[in-house]
């Protein structure tokens, strides 16, 4: 199975390096804009460089990892498609839903394999409790409650191109709601604030952002962001049920700690995504090859992503008019 | 300093037997429907049984306790303050919020001490907590969670008399969020579901609930109640600031710990508030007696009272109609 | 049941006001080298001041409690056996072995219910593990290690005429290895150093020591002791057998946890015995008085009180000659 | 730099595929008694098979890695050092202290940079605590405790030829008392029994063991080592000093939790030493590498390898006479 990937940033890069670790895949292409990044990452990692349309052009390319910047993802899913190949994309497909629908419609024919990277369900620790909460351990799910908090704001220009921190930030955390309830939401309550930079409120964002949502069976979601976690990168899941509570947290920096006069301190968590999050990019890739080799669809999905776009749609919507957003 | 005690069941037992063992302050007289509990705490404590008249008309009586069940909180704090008495009366002052304000009304010209047992504000760990954020430890507060779930759920007949989870249970937690923020709520949204017990959903009520209230400075606060916890009496606290997190949670019923095939296995939290507020209710008939020798009025107030209750109200408004009430 | 209280000190102040407070139970008088000593805590609890001698020969009070300087310990188990009294007395019954035989060779003959006060038998959280291991959770002890800090070292005028570490401190964890493992130690090797102050070196005892102990059945025993421990009083116990570990430890000040740049900041551990071990304190007595009523010999026993002394001597010897000691 | 590995046993595996990852640096050449399991490493590596005298004589080889069986180390470092290869050997030189004396004497001409494998000096929470240490976060160092806890006895049939537990297991934690003190120790206790396995007490040798160390300049070192442990590889350093407490303990398999009516229940411990020292093993290589091309002696060296050899032939004398071993 050979892969073209296009955009070579941050997050191209680890998906690259990861295609070129993983035994009996070879990552056969690189693109980007910028000429020196898909040079520098095809010298580490064996891969040529070529333009799109040569990738896309290419048979001898099963997939495409799009890594490229947000406002191309959809276009490029549907290059692919019609090209015969299964797709891995980066989150989100586009920022407007209709987007993603109309070019979910337009794959539709091609059926080929496509994928989003809502990394976050490949979370080593978050799986290990989707996995037991599959298996009953805490019976009945009855309230989700999901903590996401980045180290440091993004810079006022990321802000202002984002859609937003409820389509830029959350939507991770609106995709986990649906994935560990294993259920659609139909009720959605935001509220945000700017209180970490008042430059992003100007901007027309908030930076510290709560969300309550319903599902079809009643159960309760709980989400909070923030811009700023002093003591790291904050990623936490509390899942309450009928017979208990399961839960999944941080790893501490490392597992040192001082008991001095001012008590007992322990290390900060892991800081940042790249490195929380490590595993859970490598487990992903993984299991899109998989399907892809296994002839199954993967998860998480296109219309996955379609929902968890709508979702962010909706408290955005609800955020902004203090309304609740029945969907 | 002598206490005359209204109502003699579970949680009059428990300030009688505190005021007993306060050095300088004695128990004077215990009044209650049943006589024969009346009678027994006041053999344990060594104090006269009397009627609820002859309480309010003895003027070597300085304070009354008010115990009794809540429908007649707000008459006995009238007939109470008329007579010249300083007054601690367990919450709620009374389900419906006019009658709050009438009562309110009608002592202010008595103005004589009046507390209201919002006995969190004094547990020793929410305490500490709270010390902290106001030295400043946190920076400026940003987000606000507050977890509170009941280790099981009451019997029916009890919700249907109760005012509903928001009034009933929830009302701590909103006096808390006003308390750990130092701000008024402006914004209410509810959501609620019962799913621990059908029949409280048969009811009319809901035994699983969250709430997202945005004070005027625009700080978040997430609560969320459950009737029911396997593992104890969940009471956790997170404030988020501008510095960091200062958390304050549970204890566990012993440190003793056992690791074997299965993992590290810790025992329950402390279950039930009983043991775990054991300390939190001497200590806010402490701070009562405090206030009332130093000629100062206490806290929680009649208006905290009246302001848990008005968000109580807004919270069950919010639950039943699906949106937000603003104050 | 009456008691009379042999000793007004700290310890004594612990042992009246916890006698005072069980109810069917009554302090019936004090005595103390310092009269005011005696007056003030008589006045606290409604005993009598009486010499040692009156009470001794007063036919109404039934227990004594042994409290004095240990260099009287002997002698009063003796003249309260004598006087047909059961007899709780504080660690240690003498620095001496040889004089702790003859004493329990003197009271064999009046056979009166006597305790010795290693409180941290008593302790909930090592109650609740003792009770563990003898319900088999851990399988078959092997391997059994105590840790035991001091927050500061004693006033080197108190050192001097302790005994030693061994018998001063080490006694309560050396009591604690026979009770943990229900059987006798056949082993044991000591080292010791003076590192927290050398004054306490220059008067040849040590402050900072470790032993290592064998049972008859093989199991094996760590204990550390240090005069100094800057994040509070640290008592740990960890038993390691067949099926797993089981472990109990300290509590913090209070639950509250900071988090931020520097990492997690917990509170230092409760400090000092008086806060750690006041229910065992209590409970302690209680089970004395339970012992009592119950026509049973209480537990820990005259005997446990030698052997534990025993084993400080073997220590002692060990250390200071570098041989293992072999009992 | 290129490297000839000698031994494709379980951990020659672990340093090959570590060296061929490295960037910059090559495998050239594998060996091993058995040679299917030098074709597979071979080939998985890109590295050729060769037998050890062309490896030796290969004057393109710059270093090597001795994986092979104990009784072949010394040899093996005196043969690679006289053909002026740079030598990294797995733990223990040998398991006489004679001939590793022998060794050392015989390297000493060629001089090139020799490493024994002490891989827990590596480990990043341990390297962290010692790096804190150096820093004197917590001042002067008193008491040092190290446990070191397997999850399973090995067969018998290894037992028998491991030169028994102190040589074989607890020679890890006798270099890291030396590494942590940054002394070396001049008195040995040292017990052991065999609770675990009666068949490894029947083959003259103990599966449960505990150490007592005091350095030159006083300071206390307490070691514990099982063959057992259920819960995990239980691996914990523990020092105190004049400031306060460092210490380091082990990873939980995840970080999910799950709370019950039995309490809370976290992941056994990370098992076995494969996984939980990964990063140490290649940690150590990269200080291998850095200190060849830096023309530095690499540490821990051949008399690190030496002295805790001799610490292990201490303690074995000590547990099997029962005396104190002064060096």
């Amino acid at each position: 199975m050979r892969f073209g990937l296009l955009g070579a940033g941050r997050i191209g890069q680890i998906h690259g390096h990861n295609v070129a670790g993983m035994s009996g895949i070879s990552l056969a292409a690189v693109t980007d804009a910028v000429p020196d990044a898909a040079q520098k990452l095809a010298a580490e990692t064996g891969a040529a460089v070529m333009p799109v349309a040569s990738i896309m052009n290419d048979r001898t390319i099963d997939a495409v990892l799009i890594c490229t910047p947000t406002d191309t993802h959809a276009d490029l899913i549907e290059q692919a498609m019609d090209a015969g190949k299964a797709v891995f994309c980066e989150k989100p497909v586009d920022l407007s839903s209709e987007r993603i629908v109309a070019c979910l419609n337009h794959i539709s024919k091609a059926n080929k394999p496509l994928m989003i990277g809502f990394n976050r369900r490949f979370d080593p620790n978050f799986a290990a409790l989707k996995h037991r909460l599959d298996a009953g351990q805490a019976g009945n799910i009855e309230l989700v409650s999901i903590i996401s908090r980045d180290p440091n704001p993004p810079p006022v220009e990321y802000v202002q191109r984002s859609g937003g921190l409820f389509r830029d930030m959350m939507i991770h955390d609106l995709d986990m709601a649906r994935f560990l309830t294993g259920e659609d939401m139909v009720e959605v309550h935001a509220v945000g604030s700017s209180l970490v930079n008042p430059e992003i409120g100007k901007a027309g964002d908030v930076d510290t952002a709560a969300v309550m949502l319903k599902t079809a069976g009643g159960v309760l979601v709980q989400i909070s962001n923030s811009r700023r976690a002093t003591y790291g990168y904050d990623q936490r899941i509390e899942v309450h049920g009928s017979l208990g509570m399961l839960r999944a947290g941080n790893q501490h920096e490392s597992t040192v700690e001082f008991a001095g006069t001012q008590g007992f301190l322990a290390d900060p968590v892991q800081n940042f995504f790249l490195e929380r999050y490590a595993n859970a990019y490598r487990l992903e890739l993984e299991a899109f090859v998989a399907a892809v080799k296994g002839g199954k669809q993967p998860s998480p999905s296109g219309m996955d992503g379609l929902k968890a776009q709508q979702l962010a749609d909706a408290a955005t919507h609800s955020a902004q008019t203090g309304q609740m957003v029945r969907l």
